[in-house]
């Protein structure tokens, strides 16, 4: 039977972000060289208040992609037990500073303090973590802005594999600030039907199964399976769960949906790496914008 | 046969307007004199920059409603050559104003200016009608803020009409920022699994059929028919037509789905007289709190 290779399973595309991620720093290691030339060094400033070890790890990650493409980023450590005045007063004061292009304010915050309050302290065009409510409603009013750079990435990654959006159905999974509700105006931008489900939508594989494009944005392993997707699904896994050996999985099945779904990203590999450039793209556009 | 009255037709109940924008009204008025008591007279501005005949009707009718509750209301007529400099100063003076309560820009606007861009300039305080992309972005991160009067309407006739919502299908037809995108945001803040259909959206009928709240927000007589709802559904109208006689109809045919759906908002009598009621409670709140 040798030669009859024939397989009636659909195969499933592995949607990586690494490939685009690389082309993204790229680029911003050009720009950032020329801006530094141009006597305007860019400069990222991620503002931390927590002693969360996952929270420092993600932040070394970026620190450690800033550095590598011509980025100073400085780790601004207030401590766990910053006041939101404290915060605030960081964030004005880093707004104000023109040597600083990019400024992020990291989550968890201590004592209830939410991003969204805090954040409005962050200059719109030094926004490039799109948290500043302005920047969430220029985008939904379909003006310029930061978009949070995780649901950036997740139209970055459909757009790089050629994913049309135009009139498809698109669901996406959670209603987060940073993810879910920035990725749903996205998709909608671009003229997707888009759906978003959330912890009281009911029956969510009614809502998923006839997605096109699923977005999953939860935080929770093994969320979507193969009864909530359909063939020919484009599932963008957005979800970084840790593992007990220090690894991280999405919250979609990958082996339950692989060779149901037309295409996956991966987790991690996916999403991740891609947030991580686009946050170094933005930083730099911020730079290029201050010469202008 | 008499006396066998008996019908398998279900009963489509009208969900009024008129009762609610009337319990809005009078609680406004209490409020005004109060205002206007303690010297803080309550007032709205409406700045207009078109001869457009709807307009000038429309903002006759919120002045008329006005001046009926206590509040002044002003009529800022900039003229159809209106550059958007001017309009901008306008608004930004009105703004500053502290006798100035609630700030409204009417549509169209002249030569290609958007409301998004020029809305920036009201005072997000003052911003009765919700059109500074702050508020919208406000609405969308979950922060106090004013909802446009229109999409703040929808979810007040659902609520007057006891529907629920959390867990529910909502589907809005319509990507407006001043009705669909707002009232799909409220939606989802009320636990709705919610769907934002627009032109692009292929096979309209496959997402708005199995809605629970249909909210049909395009502006196009005749839209929505009878096989686009299903029995249980509750459809709100936003549509305002003009029709040749100098009525008004809306998106949704009312005599094909009457008798299908469980609920439909008349048109007019159902979201056009809370919108109004609704703008001036937003002033009053502005009142309010000015003087807190």
């Amino acid at each position: 039977m040798t030669g009859q290779l024939i397989s009636d399973e659909p195969t499933t595309a592995v949607l990586s972000g690494v490939r685009l991620a690389k082309e993204i720093r790229a680029e911003v290691t050009t720009t950032a060289a020329t801006l530094a030339e141009a006597g305007v060094p860019p400069r990222l400033a991620v503002v931390v208040a927590t002693d969360d070890e996952s929270t420092a790890w993600y932040v070394r990650s970026i620190a450690n992609a800033a550095s590598k493409t011509g980025i100073r980023c400085d780790v601004i450590d207030l401590g766990a037990g910053a006041t939101p005045a404290e915060i605030r007063s960081e964030l004005a004061s880093l707004s104000a500073d023109p040597s600083v292009h990019g400024i992020m304010l990291q989550t968890p915050l201590p004592g209830g303090a939410t991003v969204e309050e805090l954040a409005a302290s962050i200059a719109p065009e030094k926004d490039v973590d799109g948290a500043n409510p302005v920047s969430l409603g220029r985008l939904s009013a379909g003006l310029a802005a930061f978009v949070p750079a995780t649901a950036a990435a997740v139209l970055e990654l459909l757009e790089h594999h050629e994913i049309p959006l135009s009139g498809r159905r698109a669901v996406v999974v959670g209603r987060s600030n940073v993810v879910g509700k920035p990725a749903a105006q996205l998709l909608l931008r671009r003229d997707a039907t888009v759906t978003v489900c959330h912890r009281y939508t009911r029956d969510l594989t009614a809502h998923t199964h006839p997605a096109e494009i699923l977005v999953v944005a939860v935080g929770q392993v093994g969320l979507i399976g193969a009864e909530h997707v359909s063939p020919g699904a484009v599932v963008i896994d957005v979800g970084t769960n840790p593992t007990v050996d220090g690894g991280l999985v999405g919250d979609v099945d990958e082996t339950a949906v692989t060779g149901m779904v037309a295409g996956l990203t991966p987790v991690p590999g996916g999403v991740g790496p891609v947030t991580t450039a686009l946050l170094l793209r933005h930083t730099v556009e911020s730079a290029s914008r201050s010469t202008a």
